[in-house]
């Protein structure tokens, strides 16, 4: 028999591009001069669309300087690069970061599932909270270091790139004086965004990021997205702008409003576009580059090609779990094998008991390539950002297993789209799964719908990476953007809706009421005085 | 005496591109054909912006062809081509429509500077509705013709680029079935585009299109800002709307909104962009494509350029009131004159009798070759759109004389950027004059402002009009945009601001309120009867 459809596996290790967003990283910034650069840099996912712009800037004369604390788990700095990096020390160690990320990663796929709302809202406020202190341990080896800040004094650097995912870029480029422009993929119910970007976000038509919510909603829907935005940001402003706060404070020296800082970002690179993002009005600074890293398909290594090309008519399916998964236990591997199996398969290397002979297993595949190839029929990821615009990018249609942060609301979207089923880890059966491949491949609109998200995310202007690059150089260019931040930064929230306004008419209204009530009363009181004076006379 | 500032005066007809808005044009319309085209067209300085984008869709074997009515003022349908003309006829005469021309201009630039806010409304409402009227009957030339919806269904167009200005494109869209590109430069209380078109406005930072404030507004410019927005809204739902769903459902047969067919449109192009615009929010469908007729200055005519060389390094300064202007009363031109006399110059031709000896009239100045004159000191204009974003692409400062429709505002914006100041026609002095002049000339901030605003307009991802192409073409090849359309198309407004949802809490809560106060009744009464039974068993 023929293998109708090949699978290259991989638990360990992640495709080229799909590492994920990890909780504890670092702090995600790159500092940028003009002809001389300089930068603190991101990890894991973020980076892979940060190297890119880098590399780009640098091509194009920029000196490109990237800072990086002692403790990374991604980031080599020891491999030959073009840029410089520059590290700064922070005091906890690897282990407890990985520790961390262990229980966030438990958390997020395993437990996540069988927690009822209020178990899940206050350990998600638990782990904010432990997040936050790593991140400002971060933040402590850069600002609170003498050495780290001369240097950076020094480096007369003319622009801070940041993913402000790991906050206070945003007060090393107040402190140093400089523009500052963001990468940001989204931020918890888009509450950065929204109040410190001010980007409008009606919650009738806009669902809040990891609100698994799309833009079209029924009552009780755009009930629960009001409430969402409501209970993130109470927990965000008591767990994360309330410290924050503090901790700009504390080193500034007088009262600062962390929010306040970052809304000076001259320009936010969005790292969505809308072949992915629903329709949402925004500001003029937010740019939209989603697919920086994307890359057309360079060709296979030969015995990959021909293990492809094996699979005749009824082409590939790709199989990633992205990096965090180390460890997937075996009975759901024996799962996923066992699925994989009911369709004729190929195998090679270490494999779970089930696994079938289609199927080979690698511990890293080039994702990218392989999307691109012309036999590519499917994607089965875990619906990281990064693969999921290489997919796109490909227009390959999309099973996603979703896992943890933003990943169940990115296959939301994608579904939503046409081009992707959704399964779910914890209760998924190795039946469901080739279900779920047969329907993306044989019914004929998954493709046809990852083909139009292919040809939206081809057909702009200029590609997401020149676009990106562009902004940053204009803002280097004019020493900032400040004529594209909307005036609404300078208002309250109840003058920003007009609150003040309304009350303002409401009073005069009121007033007039008032006055229309006492006037009659007098004129009746006028009428009765009279009638009694007239009756008093008759008499 | 060396001349210090040579005038070019014109009086009589228009700069090149400074033909203004005018109220009662056409239906501003053009159908576009995938390598073969068809449309409506748009007269005086919408045609101006409309032009470049069809020649250049004809560069790129796109074939065009304009909707031209039997009464137009400006289109002359009989000169060479690169685009069919298609005419259809209109019931009325030419003259009806100059006369209300006439009369328009006659309260907008005089008139309107000696009524109160009543009398002005009651007065606007009146022009409103009548010119409201010649864009039916416009309407009802192709609608309601049977030859012209015939010749427009066989020539099987693939796409209808139309200025809004004059209604009823949307309507020949949707019954041609075909995509629709809007080019808008605004509408009164950019009522359109908040209803229409979903862009966010916030009455307290988006100051509504005519109101003349600025984005940055204290409490009674918003309060201001507010009533503007929804007496305007008030006026347009009826004297605009309500006329026009009439219409529209009469020509359908079916009930039918306007501003729904309106809303269907796949992309806006908005002609301005962020060198003038105060920043604001905006869906991903609206472009902001300012500046589309703007291109580098070409050489003078030998006479000119000998003249504007005399003026040595003072340089010149240019004057046009554009093309509505045939007719400024002899006082007021011997105070202009008399005014640009004060600062030496030149003359040539018939002359006001205070004209200075610096200053020469033209029935017709190249007026983009002079502003891009490296001896260009200032622009005296009526700020139209046009004339500025020319002055805006050369980087010129200007005193503006604002006459009618966008004009005030227009000139409020480039104020406000720090590269104009204001005159008023009817209150100006020659002295006033002068010193504008010298103002804008002697302080360096205006000219570097100017020079900034040049910056913005140059330094953007690709040029106006290559964008406004590529929307156009991106519109043509994937047949609509409606993955740009957001979803607040679909809500009402009370759903749009969640208003239903406020409701649903307001209830729940006044329901807990009840619960615990019959809760805590009952207790009491509970309570009560016992304490009752205790006393009385106590008895």
């Amino acid at each position: 028999i023929r293998p109708r459809v090949v699978f290259l596996l991989t638990f360990r290790h992640h495709g080229s591009a799909s590492l994920c967003l990890h909780p504890a990283g670092t702090l995600c910034n790159i500092v940028c001069k003009w002809r001389k650069y300089f930068g603190v840099y991101t990890d894991g996912s973020h980076w892979i669309n940060m190297k890119p712009v880098l590399e780009t800037l640098v091509d194009r004369g920029h000196q490109v300087t990237v800072l990086t604390p002692s403790s990374s788990m991604y980031m080599n700095t020891n491999e030959p690069s073009r840029f410089h990096y520059e590290p700064f020390n922070v005091s906890f160690s690897l282990e407890a970061m990985e520790e961390f990320l262990e229980e966030f990663l438990r958390f997020s796929i395993y437990e996540i599932d069988y927690m009822n709302y209020l178990e899940l809202y206050i350990r998600f406020i638990d782990i904010m909270k432990t997040d936050l202190q790593f991140s400002i341990q971060y933040l402590d080896g850069v600002v609170k270091s003498e050495a780290a800040m001369k240097k950076l004094k020094e480096g007369k650097y003319d622009l801070l790139l940041a993913d402000p995912l790991y906050p206070g870029s945003d007060l090393v480029a107040d402190i140093l004086g400089i523009p500052l422009v963001f990468s940001l993929r989204f931020s918890l119910a888009n509450n950065w965004e929204r109040h410190c970007g001010q980007m409008p976000a009606p919650p009738s038509f806009v669902p809040g990021a990891m609100s698994k919510l799309t833009d079209k909603m029924d009552f009780s829907e755009r009930v629960w997205n009001f409430l969402f935005y409501t209970l993130q940001d109470i927990m965000i402003d008591h767990t994360f702008w309330n410290v924050l706060d503090r901790y700009y404070s504390d080193v500034k020296g007088t009262p600062t409003s962390a929010c306040e800082l970052m809304s000076k970002a001259d320009i936010w690179l969005i790292r969505t576009y809308w072949d992915f993002e629903f329709p949402r009005p925004f500001p003029p600074n937010f740019k939209y580059v989603g697919g920086i890293h994307c890359r057309p398909a360079k060709p296979l290594p030969e015995d990959l090609e021909e293990f492809v090309q094996s699979s005749g008519d009824d082409g590939i399916v790709i199989f990633t779990l992205g990096s965090m998964i180390n460890n997937v236990t075996k009975e759901k591997a024996n799962m996923i094998a066992s699925g994989l199996a009911q369709i004729p398969q190929k195998y090679r290397g270490e494999k779970p008991e089930t696994l079938g002979g289609n199927t080979k297993i690698y511990d890293w595949i080039p994702q990218n390539d392989l999307l691109g190839h012309p036999k590519a029929r499917a994607f089965i990821t875990h619906g990281g950002t990064n693969g999921i615009y290489e997919a796109i990018y490909h227009g390959v249609p999309i099973v996603g297993i979703p896992m943890f942060a933003d990943q169940p609301d990115n296959m939301v979207h994608m579904k939503e789209k046409g081009a992707a089923v959704i399964l779910n880890l914890n209760f998924m059966t190795s039946e469901g799964l080739r279900d779920a491949i047969n329907t993306v491949i044989n019914y004929k609109s998954y493709k046809e719908n990852a083909m139009q998200l292919s040809s939206i995310h081809h057909d702009r202007p200029m590609s997401a990476l020149e676009e990106a690059v562009f902004w940053i150089e204009f803002t280097l260019r004019n020493k900032g953007a400040k004529h594209l931040r909307v005036q609404a930064h300078e208002l309250t929230w109840y003058q920003y809706h007009s609150l003040d306004v309304l009350g303002f008419f409401l009073a005069i209204v009121l007033l007039l009421i008032f006055i229309f009530i006492k006037t009659c009363s007098f004129c009746l009181n006028r009428c009765c005085v009279r009638k009694e004076k007239k009756k008093r006379k008759a008499k």
